[in-house]
């Protein structure tokens, strides 16, 4: 039976793509060889550079995110290579069992998920790493599965700290556009990307954004490569075409998603992630619940995730919340699996839908007879009330 | 600057238009004179005969609701004739003076615009009038202006009670397809409706569905006509066609709308408005405000009216509302102007958007400290948790 | 079963709608008494005195083209009132009706609907109606019914010489944006335009445009109206308002539409038509048929009608067309029925759909065995090669 | 400036997108681990098993084409593996290329591009192989290069004749859904496919079709890969899920294009790309030019090249064409820059959109001062016009 009214998506991702994106997709798909084409090219291109805030090159692989892992790796090490990796949560795992499988050496410095990156053990590594067989230190910078959010420009002063020369390599798929990131500022050599989170599209786009060093890394790395190949890339991107078949018709959409976030303003766009994440927050404490991440700092503002009451079924509660108000809700991965849920709230977001997002898990709480406080959407309405932007008295027509 | 997220259309009409319905309005013209138009013409026709609960037939006009006001009027009156309508409030206002415009006598009963129609009140005037001069009886289901919905079925039984030969013209505008009305059962003899409001198009198309006496009456109406005319349109519709051209377009969009009403269901649609309305009045209550409406009998599904508190403006805080969360509330009109603000709660809507808009409202009392207590979206939310569908506690894959 | 492949739509409108137009449409429905709106409502109101050439008021309709030939009549016009009328086909046949029908007294002049207005016969009534009892003269500037395109100048000249105050009301429904017109430049009062020919929109607005002398007459004007009445609209307009809701979806396209045809340049885009309609008649030639209009000065450069050979049947070949190459030509209207076809060529259209669509009324002459010369689409393409932009030889990157 | 009409997109893929799949890859994007994906990803991988006419799985991968030629390659062979493949033109080539990047061995069998693969030579090579060093024979079904579509059946019996366990890896970029193909019956063990030629999509999907020997060769295969790894995709597909987010839009776009596929059907589809390349050749040879496929059983449905006169640039042809009848045409790819140009008349395509094509090249033709003969439009036309299907004389309503 059909369910009147829009579909709440608020998994951390895909997220709720903009009409404006969407209609800029569904333009008739244009000869990639074209004068038209090579203008786009330029424009997504530069425009993504700004994103990434970066001065090198951007590389946009017409592939979903998990690509642009793999193509970080097999650009810049060779077989048996030694990788520092940090667990923040199951996108961290995955990522190491990738590394795994490309045949890379990864260490894997263990955590409880419930923190971010602690830079200081990445440091101890590295200074113990005399000989420099490590190669990169690859972390999270927003953990999809747990709502932690490390501190990159820790893990760069570790890195200088420990005065070693590994590449460092980030993982911004569910931050970018929506947490303030800097790869230039922050010393990344290569930032992976997708389209489907903070930059409002569907899957199908992912990126690499690269330092002058990872590039001069690629030209010695024995990783075999051919579609992740960034040589091609890059000199075809310098006119604004690609060496095979891109994904137009996303593209169009990426070129009207930059306009979109530069309109707003990025520092913005990452201001109105935070103060919904604060807000969301708000909700779960009123509840009673525990919000997972333990660890203030490391707050995301792109998702929260929400620990269950012992004995209570996070897949249970989103099930109700789906079939009865209509609404995606995060599941818990891999050792959460049920125990939490996650709230996306990134993207094409505002109070608003935030607040029915939250009335919704609320009555979900109510139906399943979770134990909770009422009162959470009261929390956190009264914050964004209070943190509202404030409106002029008087107005000129 | 860009606002994040969608915008909350919650006027009480133009309504969100679903997705569906959208995409079905963008696709190619085709040749109204075609056999492919000729299926979908009738498909429309059909449906909408089922929408206003009808046998007979069903006019469509490619022209917005006011159009089908004018189109009620000139068919079945001529110059000089007496009419009797109501004051319901602003829409039944404009709807008298397009009769005195267009040369009938109305007579008009005045009325408070905090109740429906009495009906009582209709039988005493027909039955004063012993000779038949009065032609029509015509009222509106539902005040857009006030959020008021009247007892159709009663003014039938008082001009039955009368054995008055008058006919019965309803102004369904912002009630079809969201408020439970029948055409037939009620015997009504014209009713007006419009597609950007329960229909959940864009405002277009409108409509009268007739009975066999209205059909009669057309026969010796005098008042001029041409476009409005219902006899070439009900002749040209019997294969599907209209005389001139259609808004084909729309026509798409229409027969995506009525495909969606009965998916779910004519009265599951009626149920859903009712909760809804049910679910707002409990929040204005919470809030200590007065709900416009002062009959609970005529409470309207589709909008809730709300009076300000003495020395606040609405359209004040219907403004704050919209720079700062972006959305868009009904105004108040003519003598309501500034003194109620109208919450829309039609068409294509569900609870978390429900609670998102009354969020929105709680937010702006409180910007603009405009007395009220708190609790008022809690309400609603308690409200709406409650009457939820039962969900089952064990489900088959 | 599914045709492949793009239908060719090529009656006289509605025309093919562009993509960009059709994704403008399909944005999700705004408040119509928002500050965006109001300049929306600005934008496609100045961009239609453009389209029109005019300084005076355009008014827009929610109302598909025959509105506009009502509104035209009832805003001007008293019961009983003279008026005097072209016989120039079916369309102007049509407006006699409705003339009729509203109770003015209008003169038919008679034509033979192969040419267009004869201008010194308007001249020879009008001197004849010494006491001025002729209130206005309406024309039709091109037929849609016969593809004959009369001159509104000469029209214009006739009336000053025969010093007649008549009002000039003009019919343009399937010129404006196609062929040259002035509104202002040539005197005319009223003009009548739709959105669904040369403005390249779906069916749905409609259009007049006014001369001060227009709107001084409407303030004595006796017929009724309410719907179409201009005064309120007027006066609406002036901040970009509606006095009731407006096509709103159709707006967004209209000023979309306006944009296209000014990037291509008004001039640029009758110069389009015009060649489109020489190719036409070169095909129609060398097929050994007839253009049906026979007066060169007054071909049209919107359509084409052409006269099938005695014996044989247009609706037949047609049909034939229709079914086997998935393409719509307009039928014979009234006494033309069955006995010519129209080809539209106007709207959003190029070479390459012209001889699309040439190409495939040739093979329909081939298989429905009608007796022609080939070579019609070669004629067309050798006239458009020779006719075609020139293009620099040498060129930079 | 702005061109007027439709773009024709006549290189050989992407090709023109039909609305109705644009319109579905414009829905919001849905949660991937949701239960509506799973019958979304159940219907598009069955329904990709009757596009390959196959029974074993088929892998979907969020990617453009070349990454589809990648797994091929990647999940079934190990570093220094023998491998033959077959110069047909540039595409064998750059697949060629790839496998030499990955570690592989190719022998490659020259070829002069003008015709297509010779399957005695392969026997030849695998005959001589007798100690089965050879793991697979990689051949491209259809040149997009050269329009040249070689035959798999002969391959497929030539591998048997020899006796030989090699794996058949086919690329059917230009040819799935335009030439007839047959995963299953001519033995085909890898099938490389892409979602922008026949398939009527964007670019941004591509395929695997594997058969259980494919399967088999995959476990023990050791070239590196993560990305691309088969394995898990197929454990997810059983019940309609992937292991990483899928391209969920183009997904939508696929299930449209499978059902317009299956509602012509696809032995119509391959008649009707057939036919069309049959029209398109009269053209070529009435203007006097060649068709670059030499052998008449190797012409291409859905793409033909043609060879330019000595002296006369090909991609002067092609800008001329552009800039003046906006229609893009395919360029010569490397040996053949600037000697050939390629007319794609694949996709949603239809007799009147091709004639439409052959009059912008025969236009081309005349503006360059091209050497050639008129009457390539009418050639086609009456080969169309001949071969078009028959209607019926009598029809019912």
């Amino acid at each position: 039976m059909r369910k009147a009214g829009r579909h709440f998506l608020q998994i951390p991702g895909p997220t709720n793509v903009p009409d404006r994106v969407l209609r800029a997709i569904d333009n008739p798909t244009m000869d990639h060889r074209s004068p038209e084409f090579g203008r786009l090219g330029r424009r997504v291109l530069e425009g993504m550079q700004r994103v990434f805030r970066c001065a090198g090159p951007v590389v946009i692989f017409p592939a979903s995110g998990t690509g642009a892992w793999e193509a970080a790796l097999v650009n810049t090490l060779s077989p048996g290579d030694q990788v520092l990796m940090y667990e923040t949560g199951h996108f961290a795992q995955l990522w190491h069992k990738m590394a795994l499988r490309l045949g890379v050496e990864p260490t894997f410095i263990e955590g409880d998920w419930r923190h971010g990156v602690d830079a200081a053990r990445i440091e101890e590594r590295l200074r113990a790493d005399k000989s420099h067989a490590i190669k990169a230190v690859c972390v999270v910078h927003n953990e999809t599965s747990t709502g932690v959010a490390s501190r990159i420009d820790r893990v760069r002063q570790a890195i200088d700290a420990a005065g070693h020369p590994a590449l460092l390599m980030v993982d911004t798929i569910s931050s970018l556009a929506s947490i303030d990131y800097r790869h230039d500022a922050w010393g990344v050599d290569v930032t992976v990307g997708g389209s489907q989170k903070g930059l409002m599209l569907p899957p199908g786009l992912s990126f690499n954004a690269l330092s002058t060093k990872a590039i001069e890394a690629s030209k010695s790395a024995k990783l075999t490569r051919s579609f992740w190949h960034w040589e091609e890339m890059i000199a075809a991107n310098q006119t604004g075409y690609f060496p095979y078949t891109p994904a137009t018709n996303l593209l169009y959409g990426l070129a009207e998603a930059i306009d979109m976030l530069e309109n707003e303003g990025l520092d913005a766009v990452f201001d109105r992630h935070a103060r919904h994440g604060a807000a969301a927050r708000k909700a779960v404490e009123a509840w009673g619940l525990e919000v997972f991440c333990t660890n203030e700092e490391h707050y995301s503002g792109s998702l929260t995730a929400v620990l269950m009451p012992e004995g209570h079924s996070a897949d249970g509660l989103r099930r109700t919340i789906h079939e009865t108000f209509d609404m995606s809700l995060g599941n818990g991965l891999s050792k959460l699996a049920d125990r939490v849920f996650r709230i996306g709230h990134l993207g094409d977001f505002n109070d608003l839908m935030l607040l029915g997002t939250l009335s919704g898990i609320e009555m979900g709480l109510q139906l399943r007879g979770v134990p909770h406080h009422k009162g959470g959407v009261q929390a956190a309405l009264d914050h964004l009330a209070q943190t509202a932007a404030k409106q002029p008295e008087v107005r000129a027509a």
